[in-house]
């Protein structure tokens, strides 16, 4: 019989007691023990106050990181991965910030680095990208990968609540931290598109060249508006694998009731990939929470216990984001006008307005100037 | 470096010939030889005569059953099984007929035994419930596994045409067979709830104890009539777990426009799991087709490759089909009353009628009795 994987668990917040509760409860995983600045009651595992406790202990085989946040957990990882020691993480701000550095120091030490739970929460959608990538092409991703977003969206839509409302509810039920800001600008989703991307083409996508507008400045009035053009406000990561480059952003979308992208809930995911052969795949479930998260750790745990290696590629091509083939229409909602919005405008509608077909980098770059002076603008792309 | 793992290929037909082209693409995987009666042109592997060469050449390793039908695939599977020889296979019929003994056999011979393309076509389905039941307890699968009846009841919803139109559509899509019977009659379908319940549910059901109702008898104006009650009609087939069986049953179903069963077009499945800290997860993808059957096909040969081991559960409990818990109203469509429909009935429609909330077993086993006099009639579910 194969002895059970041996785990050090960095982290004992909310996404670390659903892991902790996951491990006690499975036959072939065992906890050798935790560190934590808080320890919640109930935890009956051994609690280390130092890092180089578990990384001089040869008994241990795998470190779980859910600490979060940049540092300490960089300094935990990269020591983890040198002591030849597996890594699961949900760190999608460490991942997408160092991603090169680590995948490479995973490969150097012959160890596993997982990050599943880091994008689209408990649902297997790194693993269905490695699994795809692995046999062919993946030409294309696209999706709701952020549950806070969803959330609000999907209130304001529901009951014709203001942002302000929607936030507060959202944050009433743990679907939202107490400063958002990360989810709100488009930066959590960002880091979930670059890690995604970067297995889905074998590439290394650099988070600054991704275009990213998020929901900070929508109001309630604009979610009226679009009801009236009978589409239903989504925050949408996409990218595609370009000749030479990679398109990637990120934008508040409109879709049309019969996409499936509408119907999706609460803080629901939904995220689809295409490859060349297998058209177009999508996965649902919840993209974040205690128990998903847990989840995916585990499996993760659970994936490396039965002898998957390494990480979800081997492939680190440098490649640039070119987003000048993507052409749409906008919605554009602002407090006056301006000679491009003049040159570009399409119909003016009771509350804000339709644009011809733009790229995306023209109308991004117009949005950074406006906002200088236009503070509250907003812009929403046309599917 | 590792071997490439060395597979004989039994079948070039549709399936087969996208799993030959797909062999020949990749290099971790070999193609030994194939077995065909038809060999399309193009093919350049060997070609052997008889079974028997395949099984005694123990440098084969992985035998690859894309025949189909039970005769002689039984006894080719079976033999590779004993050959000790890993067996991935797309044959639903083969694996809900005698899961048992296949599951065994390959658990005595210490091979895989992989069937990922046997329901729910290119969708990782198979593989996500042996994830999630690894992990946690499984309590519910449903969804639309059938691409054919999708792509019959989505034409006739779209365009408005006769069951008849729509189904030789169809078939000139290359959507249905020739022989369309086992899709229209809920045959098929019913195979893959099997194959899939046992999985999820770590049991052994018996396919005759699936109370099964297809779409053969549907009509254009039972379409309308949905459309006046605002639904959409899809083929669905769910289980549950009970505290002491297993309920599951196909049957047409009556969706509200806001579920994302309605919206899923052509021969497009999805496929839903709910599990106790998971909750719901759904997949989307193409369920059927050379390319999505041979892509699955592909991957149970590469997580082979990768030392993924057995079936994809061990656990082999009997367990009967109890669907006396599941109580629905239904849309009911009969060329006059009886005395069982005059006490259930709750309300009288233009067309059809529908009546008070019925237990599962109730109404299919009144429909077997009715069909006896009035063959046409047809009903379907209210969610």
């Amino acid at each position: 019989m194969k002895k059970p994987m041996k785990i050090a668990l960095l982290g004992l917040g909310t996404v670390g007691f659903g892991v902790y509760e996951f491990i006690q409860a499975h036959k072939d995983l065992e906890l050798a023990c935790a560190m934590s600045l808080v320890v919640p009651e109930g935890v009956t595992c051994p609690i280390v106050a130092d890092i180089e406790t578990i990384l001089r202990d040869e008994t241990i085989d795998t470190v779980v990181e859910v600490i979060g946040g940049l540092h300490p957990a960089y300094e935990f990882v990269t020591g983890a991965l040198r002591a030849h020691k597996n890594v699961v993480t949900a760190n999608k701000l460490l991942i997408a910030a160092h991603y090169r550095e680590l995948v490479t120091l995973a490969g150097e030490n012959g160890v596993s680095l997982r990050c599943t739970a880091a994008a689209g929460g408990g649902i297997p959608w790194l693993t269905s990208l490695e699994r795809t990538a692995a046999q062919e092409p993946i030409t294309r991703i696209s999706g709701i990968m952020n549950g806070t977003t969803n959330y609000i969206l999907d209130t304001m839509h529901r009951t014709g609540s203001s942002f302000a409302d929607a936030l507060s509810q959202a944050q009433q039920l743990g679907y939202a931290e107490r400063n958002p800001a990360d989810d709100l600008n488009g930066a959590d989703i960002r880091r979930k598109l670059v890690i995604s991307s970067n297995i889905a083409y074998g590439c290394v996508l650099d988070e600054a060249e991704v275009v990213t507008e998020g929901i900070e400045h929508i109001t309630g009035a604009d979610i009226a508006a679009f009801k009236r053009l009978n589409r239903v406000c989504k925050l949408i990561a996409a990218s595609r694998r370009l000749e030479n480059g990679v398109a990637a952003y990120i934008e508040p979308a409109l879709m049309p009731p019969s996409m499936p992208e509408s119907a999706i809930p609460q803080n629901y995911n939904l995220i689809s990939l295409t490859g060349e052969h297998i058209g177009k795949q999508s996965f649902y479930g919840q993209g974040a929470g205690r128990y998903p998260t847990a989840y995916n750790i585990l499996q993760d745990c659970l994936d490396v216990s039965r002898g998957v290696s390494g990480f979800y590629t081997d492939r680190l091509n440098e490649a640039h984001v070119d987003n000048s083939s993507i052409r749409r229409q906008y919605y554009v909602r602002v407090s006056g006008m301006d000679k491009w919005l003049q040159e570009k405008v399409d119909k003016i509608l009771d509350y804000g307005m339709i644009t011809k077909e733009v790229s995306v980098p023209e109308i991004h770059g117009w949005l950074k100037q406006r906002r200088r002076t236009d503070p509250g603008c907003f812009i929403a792309s046309l599917r």
